[in-house]
């Protein structure tokens, strides 16, 4: 089970990070270790040629790291990314984008994991950005 | 001399780059192959610890070098990211950001380069963190 | 069914490829854009601390993608390597090594994919390394 | 001054980094948090088309990196590369291989820096690879 809900993310959101409210993340599952977000459709978010943005790519990708560490370490609003690789492979369609998340390895101090990205309803088509990431655990972290 | 002025790349953002655009991104200066990008202070893209988020710092970094791009090809709206790798160095102050950005190879299809950030007025400190990205480049661009 | 065998591509490393004949990869499975490759264990590859050093779970790495690329393009020896991307996960110990490679996109000038490495026999303990690399294709490679 | 000089990392890699020994690494010059390494010219580095493997630069830029974090921290054999970043950006030519490294930030526990690879001669032809990397320091190290 996972050691945090979606609706205490959106709450953390709320109050403390302005830029994930600002996107309008959803989250559409959380489980241990792994999620999947999505960035609705939004015309602030798209770039000539009238493909999503790679930035917005990026921050979704980083918002579904956090979401899939704090699916099991808990509520540890410090957790911060330390090093975020993003590959982008094909054209995104103007449209929602969804992002499955995975925690490959979750160490007392640091998390690695994968995200992969989605053009909604394109999932057949193969990922259009592909993001591996690590985060930072604070070493002070309530361990409850 | 650069093949584009700051004046044709906020153009250019109005008409087809609404994200940096709403980012207020600024253009400090531009050169041949390199520019210092700015990201003016916002409470928008604070996280928790009152620092600048990820995404608004690799959102500077990706522009920069969109402008650094630019700098060289001229006016190839259509330029796009297939890579960028951020490495975060240190917790920035919740101030504005800078960027230095410095194209290393510029091909024929592919560019390369670094971007290094900083905490306004906080230089002396190091970057806050360094990024490298790759610009894939149309090949039907206008040799003008 | 893969368009190349294991038998070839020890031929293709006999002739021209003696990095990889001097490190004595193996190949345990190949399928269409996956394979299975396995490094012996050697002092060689020693580093302090009694682990397989970096460079030779990056070599495997970087030899697991040829293989796995050319599962799915056949005998085109010129693909090389544009972007390498490791993350070191844990201690690996000091015997063999196995990498499982993935293709998640080939196109038809690029080739991206994942490399998850495992001490021999300590699969369950997690990846001791995660690599993504992309692989450029040449244009005038034979279509047969 | 570097806290460690050539001999003593020639002398570290005899014992115990037996992969830089049989690689031939060669140790040019060693700043402060700098350095410039080179790998000699060897027809067991060469890849098809007649230049030097990847693996073979890659090693080379985790051996300067190596080399400038021990310039600045002294004889830890025990750091350990957790992140290597490689873009191939031309191809080498079959012969010797010079790497520029420079560290971009000591912490406590991380070094994060960055590597240029040139073919020896070719320098005005801009690199032929560029790396970043980061290094976990081991918390119990010798202040001294």
């Amino acid at each position: 089970m996972p050691r945090i809900t979606a609706q205490e993310i959106y709450q953390i959101c709320e109050q403390s990070l302005p830029w994930a409210a600002m996107m309008g993340f959803e989250i559409a599952e959380i489980g241990e270790g792994t999620c999947r977000v999505r960035l609705p459709r939004s015309d602030r978010f798209l770039r000539p040629g009238g493909t999503v943005s790679g930035p917005a790519l990026m921050s979704l990708a980083d918002y579904g790291m956090y979401v899939a560490v704090l699916s099991r370490i808990g509520r540890v609003e410090m957790a911060v990314t330390t090093n975020l690789n993003c590959n982008f492979l094909r054209r995104p369609k103007p449209g929602a984008v969804i992002a499955d998340c995975r925690l490959i390895k979750l160490g007392k101090r640091l998390a690695y994991g994968e995200v992969s990205l989605y053009s909604e309803g394109d999932e057949a088509d193969g990922p259009v950005a592909h993001v591996t990431a690590t985060y930072s655990i604070p070493p002070e972290r309530d361990e409850g």
